[in-house]
């Protein structure tokens, strides 16, 4: 078997069978194949596409390259969550203490990465003293008694993945949605758990712009995850602006917290039940999503999730009282007003912008050396829809310069303002089974 | 400038600027672009093709990537000619000669390299004596003197070109046509010629089989040469049986030279004139393609061609007396015949399987170390159209080896033979200007 010939054969529109695939797939991740081949070969994707079978195949091929975790010690059928990311997305910390609350085992699995805001756990870390070491003994412990813990990635994940994933970002090849679809199941595959919800965002603000590209990029991961065997199901959900009302560290928990206390932040709390919902189903504790639903709701209300997120940040060694009073989470220095400039309606919120002004407050990590600072963040004073005067604040900065411009600017470019109330956008655009 | 911008701009079907041509070209062959996204931009370029200016952009900064040859101290419209490459093409013997008796200096410039058959050095060297050695001032010299000369490759040219191609042949990226338009006419333009007469075969036996995509080419390398400044001709020759009778190194100078002699071998004769024709009208000699054909045709007959390539062979060392008398040029032991398996008619003769069983008999490398036997070859005693009976003899294999079974089964499979008279097809399809 030779490489030119599986980048010809895929080249010329043709099906890659499984031995071309693995073929491919074990001479990269050994070496024996070269980054030129590959990156030709990862064009002709990008052309010709791959179908389903091919990227199930491609996908378990990855998963094979490396380790993958075994969760078989934990009672209960595992479901993981997985967002293809957005600005002020929280629901991590809502869904997994409300799923665990119904007796769905969370065994959640998160890096730390580059991006606006920290990563899970970097959010998580905002609480004094919590912390993501623990033996795999403890952690599966900690399942099985909280039903919820956290802990960084170990091991060496679908590494295929990784080598491809560095090769493709410098030769014009990520925006393949075969190969997107590919990446994503492949460390959540080899990650161990049984069923997968996924919260593919779709908008300005999120990684797939249009809905037909979001659904897209849905249906091949479904069919992946459902071809190997995972129930899969993948939630379509609007990125046309952050979600909730904060943006960065401590900011984010508060507001995950709140809603966990009971507060009703609209879109924030309606996604976060659609996802638990479909957590729930898939682990088998309730049979139908409306059942799941009100359930899931009633334990939000009645404080059962919020009790499960309590014992999960004691038993990794949180400082509770930073939960029970929450304005004792990291605080930055100065609160700085942005200002609408006109009257009308806020339109649109270019969700990315706010998530660059984030960063440049310290929230976030533009390369992977800098430090994260907990303590920033922002509020969104005014969200779509809202009616605005000229003067009256849009955003509160919490920020540690007393005058941070940067941002600042970023803000009042990501806010659009218009004379007409602005056309509602549904929260949940689809759901893929 | 980012390489992988230039990647994305392609892949999105954008023109690239000549900045960015020249970015890569020049980033690429001082190794400061790596292959992966240089064989990335292929793939896209495969898919997206490229507008003509950005191929004559591309070309030429393949020929700035290294020497130039200067033929500024010949006298006169140095113009030359490029076959796409065919079996059995022995024009070059014929066309340097005649073009150069009515005034035209060639100043020829060939390679070994592989094949079925040997290069045009190779089958120079058929001839006992002959010898290419010589300082660029003999050169020089030779062609004002004798308006012919043939000297072996020097100079470091189109480098960019040898190490694109290289990459292109391992990463399924070869075949297409900017690019192999660029490939041709960037070693072309390199080789200092005032003018170029291609000639672009098209059929079974050619790199390019429909007459669509030899017409595209065609088109591309004549643009290039216009769009720079050499004045540019392709002609569509046919290509669907070998050309002519002879195939290997002293049968192929043998049929030449009898052509020169004045035999009339249909094809061969016809389409030396036609590429004739037009070289001298490029070199304005002559004002029209007809006035061309008509003097050249007289110099074809009247020897005045065949006295130009005797003077040649001798200022190059070549032993005169094998071209007074061919039976003197090296013979191979055996002649074997191979015979038609049934009555009918020639339909079609597979020019590649044809060249492959002279390359089994000795007469062309497979690998650059391989010696050629200048002695062996083919010659076809059956042409496309003819009348064969079963048992007649339809090739006779000049070969040291008593039974070349490879050769045989190779020439058989080449052969078809119908019921019914085929179709005829013309020689030359069309001319591109």
């Amino acid at each position: 078997m030779r490489m030119v010939d599986i980048i010809q054969k895929k080249r010329n529109g043709k099906e890659l069978t499984t031995e071309e695939i693995n073929f491919f797939v074990e001479g990269y991740t050994k070496g024996d194949i070269p980054d030129y081949q590959v990156s030709a070969l990862m064009m002709a994707v990008y052309f010709q596409g791959m179908k389903s079978n091919e990227i199930a195949t491609l996908t378990q091929a990855m998963v094979n390259s490396g380790e993958t975790i075994d969760l078989s010690a934990i009672e209960g059928h595992k479901v993981d969550k997985h967002s293809t990311g957005g600005v002020g997305d929280k629901t991590t910390f809502i869904v997994g203490p409300l799923v665990a609350s119904v007796g769905v085992p969370v065994a959640k699995m998160s890096g730390r990465g580059l991006g606006h805001t920290g990563g899970t756990l970097d959010k998580l870390e905002a609480i004094e003293g919590f912390h993501i070491e623990m033996t795999k003994e403890e952690f599966i412990n900690n399942v099985n008694t909280h039903k919820l813990a956290v802990a960084g990635q170990t091991g060496n994940l679908a590494p295929a993945d990784k080598k491809l994933y560095a090769l493709r970002d410098v030769t014009a090849t990520v925006d393949s949605i075969p190969l997107i679809a590919g990446s994503i199941m492949s460390k959540k595959l080899a990650s161990g758990a049984d069923g997968i919800v996924l919260d593919v965002k779709t908008g300005s603000g999120a990684f797939m712009k249009t809905l037909e590209d979001s659904e897209a990029l849905a249906k091949e991961m479904v069919n992946i995850g459902n071809n190997l065997g995972r129930h899969t199901v993948a939630v379509i959900s609007d990125m046309n602006q952050p979600l909730g009302f904060e943006v960065g560290n401590a900011n984010e928990v508060r507001e995950a917290v709140e809603v966990l206390q009971g507060k009703k932040v609209d879109d924030l709390r309606r996604l976060s039940l659609e996802l638990s919902s479909h957590m729930a189903v898939i682990a088998e504790i309730f049979d139908t999503y409306e059942e799941a639903y009100k359930e899931l709701e009633k334990n939000l209300d009645n404080g059962k999730a919020f009790e499960v997120f309590r014992s999960f940040v004691q038993a990794q060694g949180g400082n509770i009282d930073m939960i029970d009073d929450l304005s004792k989470l990291p605080q930055a220095k100065y609160q700085v007003e942005v200002k609408a400039e006109k009257d009308g309606y806020v339109s649109a919120i270019e969700a990315e912008s706010i998530g660059i002004a984030a960063m440049y407050l310290g929230a976030g990590r533009a390369t992977k050396d800098d430090q994260i600072n907990h303590a920033v963040g922002i509020t969104l004073k005014k969200k779509v829809g809202d009616e605005v005067k000229a003067g009256e604040a849009i955003v509160v900065l919490h920020t540690d310069d007393e005058n941070p411009t940067d941002s600042i600017k970023k803000v009042q470019e990501a806010y659009e303002i218009s004379n007409s109330k602005p056309e509602e956008r549904p929260l949940i655009h689809n759901v893929i089974k």
